[in-house]
């Protein structure tokens, strides 16, 4: 199944917020999303809805059921893990699916604990609902970044409910091994803490590496964790909202039903859906030829980064196509965000939005076209050499 | 702009709920959906999305903008009101909208007043909130169904907090006067309650009646009601999710967001989002199309009930594609939806789904061909004859 570059024409004729937030001479490399076509299988799946005029109301039992049947299956295949497809609960975005995490199983003044750098809106998710946030750094050891679990341990209080987890990891691409899963369910289990997992990258692991999801540990972590994923990732369509998330236990959806009734939830829109089931059904070649290309496209940044801007430290992601590059080295002026925005036309994530303590970090998509992600490292080798 | 019919093999291809509930051999009469195509503009936006590849995360602060302006905008036209762009909150459906409306503006215990007969989630929205549902009956006065502000007021306690509100009314297909929105929304400021109405039913009124949003009858109704509505029941796209919300004062919205956060909400896909600009923006002419259809459907059904189902009331529907029928006099055996279900192989809706006490009542929808009419009117003539 062939994976198809979008040209830089067509990408900026789009409308969506990628290729428009900066100025038309800005090559785009933040928000996580791909410059691919979707799939053949997902198009399919969309051209059918308008051709058999499908949108009508679904028999939203009969979909979600299925479509949970799919998820459970794929989790099976991919991970060996065995996800209930009774304790599903879809969403519309993963946003969503933290607001609504927080809001049933902390109260307000609650605390929270978010390891830093961090996606912003679990922020979000934390202080506009009135929790605190208890932030804990991953540690660079020199290698990698790792879960530093005895900060973790310091950092909980009697009022601490829930630890927000992000597993692989963005923006660092960790994916975390089984000794440190086991450590943080240690202690997760052991301070009675509910762990929501964003699992969304799992299926953007590279070679070598392998993801393990969190409620696999063992029946006690699963009990008390949320998983939270959606195929919009991995399959490049974040616009059509679809995303899942799923309850270890079933005293645990009870807890959250109490709170969160399904139905403030809404529903995914026929597409999503739609779309969700072909990429989990259908496009598993897809996936291996895009994973084949962000590997290449991985190591040619890597080693062009290290070769390139001497200094700069960047780790070779074990997953996501995101790359975490600090530039403090470089003492460029402003930050790398304003810098490589300015100098290069080259729109980065600035690092301090993930982290406050992060603003000499960027964080560089790399899910492009090869003559795309060169144009934008030269364009940063340009600007870095005219300073 | 043409109204294209869609055939009965076309329509039994499908998947959604409509026409795959019932066995194969049922013409369905119930959920509120149309058998025809959407409207030109619409698919052609659909099928932009896919021709541009527009699957990426789309600039949701101008996106929301821009719709609430275009919502702004069409209520100013269609109905002269005046509703602020700025107040809108969209929502997947209008299900999720009244579960957040309860929880926003009425505690656990508290009541919330319901019209009945009545659309089945509202009854949902308040007992699986843990609110308490104060029904109150419309009257039927010999001529159509009123609205009873005496029995409304009546209903009203110190604990009673929110007024679900119906308007044009679902399943009577009643569209309130002037006097009578007077008359309700003193009751409503009088006793310091919320106002949800639900109007999503307001582009589908009939010649000589015209729909007045219940906000616009003053000031201070306005700054206690939420509006809501949504373009997928008047342009026949429930599947794609894209409702909103609108609150008639800042203060209204704020106390809202002070216990439902926007982002709990999710977000309505890509296509809801440019569908509903598409329908509001260009398919005014499909519309009064539809209407046209509608209405002489309407007509030929009142006449046919009235002359072949003699002691069968029928009030014309002054909006809705759907007709309230009381079988009352006719003693069928069961209820009328299991009769013609079982004797005509016609799936109406079950009167009892919107009252306990309207078990004799059918709901049928006549949103559909001329050709489909006739075949649904035609089985329950010969069913009622053969009993």
């Amino acid at each position: 199944m062939e994976l198809v570059d979008l040209s830089v024409p067509f990408l900026r004729s789009r409308r969506n917020a990628k290729w428009q937030r900066f100025g038309s001479d800005v090559i785009p490399a933040w928000v996580a999303e791909m410059d691919f076509a979707i799939a053949p299988p997902i198009a399919e799946a969309l051209a059918r809805i308008e051709r058999e005029q499908d949108f009508g109301y679904p028999s939203y039992a009969a979909t979600v059921t299925a479509l949970a049947k799919v998820f459970s299956l794929r989790m099976k295949e991919r991970f060996d893990w065995d996800a209930d497809a009774e304790r599903v609960q879809f969403v519309s975005d993963l946003v969503q699916a933290s607001f609504a995490s927080v809001m049933a199983f902390a109260d307000p003044g609650d605390n929270i604990l978010l390891q830093t750098p961090a996606y912003p809106p679990f922020r979000d998710a934390i202080l506009k609902t009135g929790r605190r946030l208890t932030p804990h750094s991953l540690r660079d050891d020199g290698q990698r970044f790792v879960f530093d679990v005895e900060a973790l341990a310091a950092a909980i209080d009697s009022q601490t409910r829930v630890m927000i987890f992000c597993h692989p990891h963005n923006p660092t691409g960790r994916v975390y091994d089984r000794a440190e899963l086991e450590a943080i369910a240690q202690v997760a289990i052991r301070n009675d803490l509910v762990v929501v997992s964003d699992e969304i990258h799992a299926d953007l692991v590279y070679p070598g590496r392998q993801h393990i999801p969190l409620a696999k540990i063992s029946p006690e972590i699963a009990a008390r964790t949320v998983t939270i994923t959606s195929a919009t990732k991995s399959f490049n369509m974040p616009g059509l909202r679809c995303g899942l998330m799923h309850f270890g236990s079933r005293a645990l959806q009870d807890r959250f039903e109490a709170r969160i009734p399904p139905l403030l939830l809404g529903h995914p829109g026929i597409n999503g859906f739609e779309a969700t089931s072909a990429a989990w059904t259908q496009c598993q070649p897809w996936l291996d030829r895009l994973m084949a290309h962000l590997t290449a496209n991985r190591d040619h940044l890597v080693s062009t980064v290290r070769s390139e801007f001497p200094g700069a430290r960047i780790y070779a992601p074990e997953a996501t196509f995101l790359s975490w590059i600090d530039f403090s080295a470089l003492k460029l002026p402003g930050t790398p965000f304003q810098f490589f925005l300015e100098k290069a036309r080259v729109g980065l994530s600035a690092g301090d939005t993930f982290d406050v303590a992060s603003r000499e970090f960027g964080r560089l998509n790399f899910a492009t076209s090869r003559a795309i992600l060169d144009e934008i490292l030269g364009r940063m080798i340009e600007a870095v050499r005219a300073r």
